[in-house]
């Protein structure tokens, strides 16, 4: 399969790719690194995406930021990002990406713990991440042609625990090698319409 | 208790009006009906809302307008009203109302059933819905003050079947008098942080 690989660089990404490309074609792409580039929240960025990448047969989104700050602190503003960027971002490259997606192809986008289990400062994170899932629930059942979408809820990765321990106290982190296994799942099974919970 | 009550001549408001009044004072609002207007999707016009009805003791917002429409025909754009008018209104309401809120009072917002139980067209009213749900279990635990958030996710009412049958065939509606009881959990319970499934 050809398979694009939004975020390819990251935490995540980089675990995805370790273990997609022995079996794929993986098309790395990021905000600067990477085969290509692209932004995430701009929608004129992503179609010149597909228009350099072409047809393709899964794309997987590890990339998306939302603002996390205490919420007696927050005004509508502060809630932009994640809405522009995580959700919108994510949004819409199933709305323009099906345009370059053959037969069958799939989509699977990253939400995360925040929305089952609240941390400080996690109100916008928790309502992109549900945001995320409700969409892709039902989304799944409208896609034609065998297109499939499904998302991928990871708890804190243990390689992530540098910089998010002190809100994540108390979690069990999850070594990135596993939260890789749900994108497997996801590209290379048949499922729709899913939101896999890791950790 | 002082409610205030935006859609009050709605649907659900009109019940939750008829549930709660004996009990407590109703302060009613809509967008064109009611003792006061709002526009939830103008935050300049909830502030507004907020200097003219003074402190309150609970709000609770039976309004929120999403697009419907087949995916296959949306883009970018028909994700907008959803995101500013019902999940960026409701989000307001308790970004600018907490200024007002007694302590102890409670926000109680409408959700739905079709992030759980998606139907065609349903795609932004899911995404919305489950980001509402998301926003409020964890908002609920950053609060000060012994303010209090839930969200009431009904199934379709039996009172909106002449116009939404053919989206919900299959459904078992539920009589709006049954929906306006969570809302009276929510405002004259103590939970926090809590979805009320109803249907
Ligand atoms: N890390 C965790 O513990 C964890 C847990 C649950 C969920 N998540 C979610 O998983 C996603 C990825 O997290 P991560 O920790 O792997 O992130 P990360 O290490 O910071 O990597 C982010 C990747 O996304 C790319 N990127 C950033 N902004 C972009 C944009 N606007 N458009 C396109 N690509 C962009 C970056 O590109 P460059 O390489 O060019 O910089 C980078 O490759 C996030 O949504 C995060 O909320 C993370
Ligand atoms: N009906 C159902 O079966 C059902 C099921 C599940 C969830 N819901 C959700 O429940 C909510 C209310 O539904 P409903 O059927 O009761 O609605 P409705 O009968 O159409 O009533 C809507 C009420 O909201 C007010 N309103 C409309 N736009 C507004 C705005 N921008 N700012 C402030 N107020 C506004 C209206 O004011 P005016 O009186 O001035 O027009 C009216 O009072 C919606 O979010 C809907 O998605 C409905």
């Amino acid at each position: 399969m050809k398979i694009l690989l939004i975020g390819a660089h990251g935490t995540i990404g980089s675990t995805i790719d370790r273990e997609l490309s022995p079996r794929h074609e993986i098309v790395r792409i990021g905000r600067k690194s990477g085969d290509f580039q692209v932004d995430i929240s701009d929608s004129a960025s992503i179609r010149k995406l597909f228009q350099q990448t072409g047809q393709f047969d899964a794309l997987i989104c590890a990339a998306g930021s939302v603002t996390f700050a205490p919420l007696g602190q927050m005004s509508e503003k502060d809630f932009v990002l994640g809405l522009q960027n995580k959700l919108m971002g994510q949004v819409n490259l199933l709305l323009i990406g099906r345009e370059f997606a053959n037969d069958g192809a799939s989509f699977t986008f990253t939400s995360g713990v925040i929305n089952r289990e609240p941390i400080r400062t996690g109100s916008s994170a928790a309502l992109v991440n549900a945001a995320l899932d409700g969409f892709v629930k039902a989304a799944a059942i409208e896609l034609p042609r065998g297109l499939r979408v499904n998302s991928v809820s990871p708890t804190v990765l243990e390689e992530a625990m540098d910089h998010y321990a002190p809100f994540f106290r108390g979690f069990k982190p999850v070594p990135a090698a596993e939260v890789a296994l749900a994108y497997a799942k996801s590209v290379e099974g048949l499922h729709t319409g899913q939101t896999y919970q890791v950790g």
